[in-house]
């Protein structure tokens, strides 16, 4: 996962042949320019991360609009470090100028727990008297304590000690072998540890005990699988070739793909952040504005059993751990299949050297089957187009659970986001014929795998033909007047209903399957010259669940932007002259985590990030204005035993599509597969060829 | 799309090695054998279907258990012909027997309109004095008749012609050059054509007159792509090949792959039928039954304008015209790429002659993605598994529309249905600046595409580990209890809520998707052994609009089926000996169609199919026992210009999941693309390699 020191060096080098673009993650170089300059002048710390300080937006369109006349906007670093003693500073360094324009002690806060921060938990564990003795009670000798594992969570928020220490809970297991998987042994008792002391302080032990289960293993390595009569042989390769090479350009960071062009940006928290979406409209000879920013910022994953500790497993798992640190470096053909374009991820580590995961993000295209067809039934005129996506993935791992974040660009102008469930389910301890009263489900003998949520947060800041944009509420409505009535005679009418939001408090609504509600963001400045109704990209979303934890649980305080589909806000940035504004940065610049900046130990009380943001100006102006879009989406998983010991990848998916956008059909200039018109069949001439010489009857 | 009778014949003789399996659909002799019977007995007749008659199930299940020693179901005939009078006939021709078994005649009812029903109607609008003269209104003289065309539709239903003769409703449009999209020149009369008279026989005029637009063409085709820039030159080809051939076996019209095995049945109607659906489980040593029978059975396609006539716009295109029917002859490449197997269907004319549609199904398997993958934070110990599905689709065009199906069976026991719509929007004349009033939207000068439903009939007849099965409803809900309360004091609890369906009025259900509603197909005679909860398949499926049109409303009382998202009926064939019983063809062995036998000019008054079933024995138990599941899904359009000329596909899905049924993941035996454990990276050995050795960094 990390590559010796002298192949970042030599990285380096060639990096500083161009400036970087604004967008840029910071480089290695960077980060430890930014790290040098602290060091300089505060001594040794910890350093929780160091990540690009995005330019204020009003600065950033001007530049994107004139980058030529325009002054390229200053590198600054944005970085959270922690003191010898435990306090967290947040801070800014302008790379440009070298020196530190913040530095401010944030009270009462915990930073993000990093891969380092959990990795040295086990070895902890292992040694606490206490953890040794509750692993007797259990039936594990303390000659066994080496095949005692932990999973280390953030704590989530526990009352009991508030947000002034910085916690873990080790969820805990066992493992008979080494290879075994430690979640078909779960512990029943779970230590609380003390990042600071590094020590545990506590040890949450429930009233009923569960012996250590004395179930075989359960499996899915390699070995087991061939002692249990092997893998199948039944499986003939698929091989997935591009002999003229892939159809995407890369310039820097920014890709160019069939009308697309899109800069890719990757930071220790949210994984991929997409900049400057724009698509190249033929029909009006130009790039058209369409995404300024979008991202997952955030998630949040309740599990619904009531019983103490378990409230405590809420994770949010780009919050509290960070979707870019926990990050996958990806395998050729393993993860991804044809030609794949990689892009690394340089962050920090705890002593301030820069890191890399290699192979961090994935880029590549893929079949998408037919992207149009038809027949005429008259003559059997036909044309058939097949079409093209390009899919910029990561995957992250969280303790147990896999995440695969796929980013799909389509020809036809659809942004299409998938993400893929898999990995392992978090596991709890329970005793032959324990009744799992409905919170969980035994999936295999003595383990109980509890309900739960997979309740994601997509940041999206529209774009739509320039920054002021509307959002609507669309809804499928049945028109007015009963059958029989003049207006409705045949009872068939109904209509798309749409609600302008106006300000953030009428913006917070919910998911309705019964109208299958969409919404739409709307340029009400530009309207399409055939429908006159207003530019626009529609989310279309059908996994829109409820957050199920209740009004006023610990999980509705601590995520706030759970408790509704979708929130707007306003972005604060000038968009308009004088320049000078231009480069001030508006609060909004900074309201990219819908949970806060530190999720940690966050008690909910009062909620950060996006109620907080809303309650400061519940009725300002959102509509025709620069605002940005909040949807939260996701699953409600009750498990089954055919997701254990792994899960079988689970997929959700979510559509941003052009409505009125185009003034037709984009993609009709891509090539055909086979077309033949009336005339032709008329004449008994033949069509045009299908462009496919690779396929095979069979 | 029609092969020559030679190869029909030669074919037929290859056929008549073994004798057809029970399934199998007619093949062209056994169609023509069965005219031939008929033909003997009654003369010259039209005929509409001839098609297999399903055996009864109870027979089937007998057969399928021991077809050793079980006698193979006789091959019957079931079919539709229409007197010279236009008197329309139900029969069957017992096909071993030789002989008609059942000869009724039914009156007040249309069978559906076959392609040569369509096909001629153009030609008779041409010449018809009253169309020629509306057409003159509107700015199209005489000469010019050969330049119109038109869509020709059933009726739905018009309470001034009701059903006692053959009628279509011919949607009118003009082309200024036979390869331009008439789409573009919707004419704003509408023709009705007594298919028994061949003439017609009124014209609905509306009260505001719509000249013929003057609008430039907007076409799709090759040449009008070349003259406005041509085609795009930056795509690179992507070839899909298998060198050491496909994964499947087919035998006959069985499939085998991944442990599955399919019987893949095809006929004039639904299309695709797949039957005998197992799944063999190495866990259990033996292929467990899954799905008896599985089908789109109809569907109905309401559009939203209430102004006449577009009421009678609400086409099944199943029960209407034929998914069969109107299936395409699939190209290698265009369609679907790679290495593909193609079934051919076969069908009967007007005249009684056996037709051919080539390559009307294609078979063929794709890369998946990502099946299972868990790295360990710890170590980097890793697997990653990679995916395969198998696809049987075929495709339809329904006049302007395209429907692409696809049934996708997944390793993991998952069976998906995805449905593409693609093809043209059906469009109505607009005058300059008319009001859409939000029926409908002008997607490009003069053409006003309107609001619609595409609503279809999934039906499953379940056979989850045996016949017996039962329907629960299940909603994620919050647990008991407020937050602070002993029982929920974090306010997180949350569990499955089940409903058990007792009778076929409660399991009228709604999709909801406050609750992320989803139903389980479950055995309860069968309970997994470890979370003892009944092995089942879970149906997902979150496009589940429910019907726009009114309750009473001419579409709610013809397409009974689209009230409510799911419907359980019973099936009645016993199940148990005698034996002799198992011969007896009962009631619920013809309840395949769920808005009736015969759909076009049905008056809804009462409703056909489902809702009739339902009102003949409302509370029978439907609870462990022998049931059918009848799933309404599908989108409300709204239409958009970039859906115009030709719509870029648009999908929808659903998906049918094993939950409690396999011990564990039962693709643990799929060869990992790569895979490493905690000991061989403690031994610094390598791990398994990865299995694609095609892929490529670019």
């Amino acid at each position: 996962m990390v590559v010796e020191r002298v192949k970042q060096l030599a990285q380096q080098v060639s990096n500083t042949v161009a400036p970087p673009h604004p967008f840029d993650p910071l480089s290695s170089q960077e980060i430890e320019a930014a790290v040098s300059i602290i060091r300089a002048e505060h001594g040794a710390l910890f350093y929780n991360a160091v990540t690009l300080l995005e330019p204020p937006k009003a600065q950033m369109l001007s530049w994107l609009a004139d980058p030529v006349h325009t002054p390229l906007p200053k590198r600054v670093a944005d970085l959270v470090v922690i003191t010898k003693d435990g306090k967290v500073i947040d801070g800014h360094v302008d790379l440009t100028e070298k020196k530190i324009t913040k530095w401010q002690e944030t009270p009462n806060v915990q930073p993000l727990i990093t891969m380092e921060d959990l990795r040295i938990v086990e070895h902890i564990v292992r040694k606490d008297p206490g953890v040794i003795e509750q692993c007797g009670l259990i039936g594990i000798p303390p000659e066994d304590m080496h095949k005692v594992y932990c999973d280390p969570w953030t704590i989530g928020y526990d009352e009991r000690f508030g947000n002034g220490v910085r916690l873990q809970q080790a969820l805990m297991y066992y493992r008979p072998h080494i290879d075994d998987s430690q979640y078909t042994y779960p512990l029943d008792f779970c230590p609380i540890y003390d990042a600071n002391q590094q020590k545990i302080i506590h040890i949450d032990v429930p009233k009923v005990r569960r012996p250590i289960s004395t179930a075989p293993p359960n499996n899915y390595h390699v070995e087991s699988i061939e002692a249990m009569g092997g893998y199948r042989t039944d499986l003939k390769p698929i091989n997935i070739t591009q002999p003229e090479g892939v159809s995407f350009k890369i310039n820097g960071r920014i890709i160019e793909w069939q009308n697309w062009s899109i800069h890719v940006g990757f930071n220790y928290r949210e994984g991929l952040v997409l900049n400057n979406i724009t698509f190249f409209d033929k029909a009006e000879d130009k790039a058209r504005p369409i995404f300024y920013r979008l991202s997952l910022a955030e998630m949040v994953v309740p599990y619904g059993n009531p019983e103490h500790p378990h409230q405590r497993k809420h994770a949010f798992d780009l919050g509290e751990y960070g979707g870019g640190y926990m990050t996958n470096s990806l395998s050729l053909g393993c993860d991804c299949k044809g030609s794949i374009h990689y892009m690394d991820f340089e962050f920090v580590n705890k002593a301030g050297a820069a890191q890399t995961i290699k192979n961090a993000i994935c880029i590549h295209e893929e079949d998408a089957g037919i992207l149009f067809k038809h027949t005429d039934f008259r003559d059997d005129s036909v044309i058939v187009t097949r079409g093209r996506k390009l899919i910029i993935s990561h995957i992250f791992t969280a303790a147990n659970y896999e995440y695969c974040v796929y980013w799909i660009f389509h020809q036809d102008g659809t942004v299409q986001l998938e993400v893929k469930l898999t990995g392992i389910l978090n596991t709890y301890a329970m005793n032959p014929s324990e009744d799992t009263k409905g919170w969980g489900t035994e999936v295999y003998p003595g383990v109980n795998a509890h309900n739960h949520q997979h309740l994601f947060c997509l940041r999206i800041d529209p774009n739509i033909d320039g920054p002021n944009n509307t959002v609507f509420q669309v809804d499928a409505t049945r028109g007015p007047g009963e059958p029989g009535s003049e207006e409705n005679y045949y009872g068939n009418a109904f209509y798309p209903k749409k609600t302008k939001y106006t300000n953030p408090v009428e913006a917070m609504a919910d998911y309705d399957g019964s109208t299958s509600r969409t919404w739409d963001m709307a340029n009400e400045n530009k309207l399409h010259p055939y429908s006159k109704k207003p530019v626009s990209y529609k989310l279309v979303s059908r996994e829109s669940p409820p957050l199920l934890p209740k009004e006023g649980s610990l999980v509705w305080k601590r995520a706030g932007f759970s408790r509704h589909t979708v929130h707007v806000t306003k972005c604060k940035s000038p968009l308009v002259p004088p320049w000078s504004l231009l480069l001030t940065r508006t609060d909004s610049d900074d309201q990219i985590h819908p949970a806060g900046r530190h999720v940690p130990q966050t008690s909910g009380e009062p909620s950060k990030g996006l109620p907080q943001w809303i309650a400061a100006n519940p009725q300002e102006n959102i509509a025709n204005t620069d605002v940005v879009f909040w949807h939260t989406f996701g699953i409600t998983h009750f498990p089954a035993p055919e997701d254990y010991p792994v899960m079988p990848a689970e997929p959700m998916t979510l559509l941003l599509r052009p409505r009125n956008f185009f003034l037709r059909n984009p993609v009709l200039d891509v090539p055909p597969s086979y077309a033949r018109t009336p005339s032709q069949i008329a004449a008994g001439k033949s069509g045009c060829n299908c462009t496919d010489k690779a396929s095979v009857q069979v």
